[in-house]
C-alpha cells in the first residue's frame, strides 16, 4: 500500500515514534468497537490553544467512559509538546487519544483490556482555508440525524462519525464544501467536526442539545461576552438557519469560519458578517495572549 | 504493554502476519472516524458455515459505503482460507474488514483514501459458552437506545458499540451476562453481538426494525421453515419481551443461545424452551451438510 504521511510524529506505548511507525493492533478495541476517546489541540505560531481545556474535557471522557485517563496532565502536556517539536512544526494539529486498548486472549469484557493512550501532531488543518475567508463555506443542509445523546453522549469526544461521513460523501459529490446533520427534531446539529452558530437580531445562539461541547464553541461564549454581544444556548430550526443575519463554524480545525451559502443559497447578503468577522479576529489575537496559550518551549522546559 | 493475544493468524496490506503483527496506522479512517465495515464467519470442524452469505452482506457494506470491495469473491476465500489454516484452528472466528483506509498527506476527503482490507482468524468464541447452555443467558434489559437507522444504517456491519459497551459495562457491573438495548420507541432491537427472537404461541419473531441483518437471524428463519414453525419480522414490545415463552439469541459467535433471566426474572420456567432446543440442534447439524458449509481444504485446493 503507497501511503503517503504527512510531516508530523507520534507517540504510542511509551515511545516517540515517526508517524509511519504510529500502529496499533487490530484487535484493540478502540478500533473493533470504535471502544475511544479523544481530544485534538492546536499550537500557533509555536503556542497551544487553550491547552488545559482539552485536556479537562479528555480526561472527563475517559471517565466516562469508565476507564479514567492514568496519566498525569504534566506528562501528558509533555509528551504533546514532544510530538510537535519532534515535528518540527510551528502550527500543528495534534490530538490525543485513549482506547479501551486489547484484552488478553481477546475476551469479551471491556473491563479486562489495558487502555492505551496515543498522541500525534500533524500539521494544521482548515476545515475553511485561510485564502477561501471572504467566500466563506457552502454547506449542505442533509436529512441525517446526528447520532442522538440517548445512544451515544455527545459530550464525549468520540469517533463515531458514519453518520458525518455520509453527510461529508453526500456534499462533496454535490459540489459543497462540507455537510450539516440535524437531530430527531430535525432542529440542527453540527457537521464534521465544528458546531454551529447563529445570528440573527438578537444576537448569537448554537444549539444546545445532541452536540459536542467544542472548545472553540466555548470561546465563543468569552470571546461574545468580551464584545458584549448576547449569546446563547437554544434550538435552531431549518428556518431560523436559513433566515440568519450570519452563520459560521466553529472548530479546533480553522477556529471560526463563516458560512455563506446552505444548499446553494446566500445567506444574508453572502458575505462574511460583521459578528464572525469580529469573533474571528479577536479569536486569533489571543493565541498570542499567555492567558489564553502556552509554548510548546515553557512546557518543555519544565 | 503487556499484550496477550490469543491463537490466531492475520492478512493485512498483502500479506499473512502473526497476529501480533498486525496493525493498522493510527491515521486510518477506519479508526479515526470508525470508517469500516466489517462481517465475521465461524469455521466449525475446519467447515465454513455458510460463507457465501458472509460475503455477500460484506460486499454489500462496502457498496454501501461508497467503497465497493475491490477484492475478487474466490480471493479473499483464500485469505480467510489461509487465515484459519495458519492459526492451526479447527474451530474458529473469522473476521474480515474494509476500512477507509488512508488518505495522502491526511486530506478529510473520503473518496481520497485507498481501502484497506484486513482479515484475521482467532478461537471460536462463545456469547454463551457450551456448557452453560441448560442456564442460558441472563440479560440486563438496558434503557440504552441502539444508534438509529436515521443516523446509522444497521444493515452496513459497522463499529460503532458505544452504545453496546455501555451496556454490556452496565451488565457486567450488576452481575448480568449481557445487555439488550431498545429503539427510539422503547422497542426491543438487539444487544451486543447478537439478534433476539420471542417464541409465543402465535410461532416466533424477531424485531423487524434497527437492528442488524444477522446471517444466524437469517438462518432461524431458514430453519424454522424446515421445522414448519411460524416465524415473522415484528416489533416486539418490553412487555412481549417479558412475557415470552422461550427468548433466544443469534449470533455467529455462539449460533442459537436461550435467554432465561431478563433483569433477574424467569422467562418461562426458566428452563430451555423446546423450540431454542429444536433450532440449536439443526444449527449445528447443518454445519457438517455441504449445502450449508464448505471445508478450509476444499478452498485451499481450488
Amino acid at each position: 500500500m503507497n501511503e503517503i504521511f504527512p510531516k508530523g510524529h507520534a507517540w504510542i506505548d511509551g515511545n516517540f515514534v515517526a508517524l509511519a511507525e504510529a500502529k496499533i493492533s487490530i484487535l484493540d478495541w478502540g478500533f473493533l468497537r470504535s471502544d475511544a476517546t479523544y481530544d485534538v489541540v492546536h499550537v500557533w505560531k509555536g503556542r497551544f490553544f487553550r491547552l488545559d481545556k482539552h485536556i479537562n474535557r479528555f480526561f472527563e471522557s475517559t471517565k466516562k467512559l469508565r476507564m479514567p485517563c492514568q496519566m498525569d496532565r504534566d506528562e501528558l502536556k509533555k509528551i504533546l509538546a514532544g510530538c510537535v517539536e519532534k515535528a518540527k512544526l510551528e502550527n500543528a494539529y495534534v490530538e490525543m487519544i485513549q482506547t479501551r486498548g486489547m484484552s488478553a486472549n481477546f475476551v469479551r469484557d471491556p473491563r479486562e483490556a489495558t487502555p492505551r493512550i496515543i498522541a500525534f501532531a500533524v500539521p494544521f488543518g482548515w476545515i475553511l482555508k485561510q485564502e477561501d475567508f471572504e467566500k466563506g463555506l457552502d454547506v449542505l443542509l442533509t436529512e441525517i440525524k446526528r447520532i442522538p445523546p440517548s445512544s451515544v453522549d455527545p459530550t464525549i469526544k468520540n469517533y463515531h462519525w458514519m453518520d458525518l461521513v455520509t453527510g461529508m460523501l453526500n456534499a462533496y459529490e454535490k459540489g459543497n464544501d462540507t455537510a450539516i446533520l440535524v437531530d430527531e427534531n430535525n432542529n440542527i446539529t453540527e457537521g464534521p467536526g465544528f458546531n454551529l452558530f447563529c445570528v440573527d437580531e438578537n444576537g448569537i445562539f448554537t444549539p444546545d442539545y445532541g452536540v459536542l461541547e467544542g472548545i472553540t464553541r466555548q470561546t465563543v461564549f468569552d470571546l461574545a461576552k468580551e464584545l458584549n454581544i448576547p449569546i446563547s444556548k437554544k434550538p435552531i430550526s431549518i428556518e431560523q438557519l436559513k433566515n440568519a443575519k450570519e452563520l459560521f463554524a466553529t472548530s479546533t480545525a480553522g477556529g471560526i469560519m463563516p458560512i455563506t451559502k446552505v444548499n446553494g443559497e446566500l445567506i444574508g447578503d453572502g458575505k462574511v458578517g460583521e459578528n464572525t468577522r469580529n469573533l474571528h479576529e479577536i479569536y486569533w489575537e489571543k493565541h498570542m495572549d499567555s492567558g489564553w496559550s502556552v509554548s510548546i518551549n515553557e512546557i518543555l522546559a519544565k
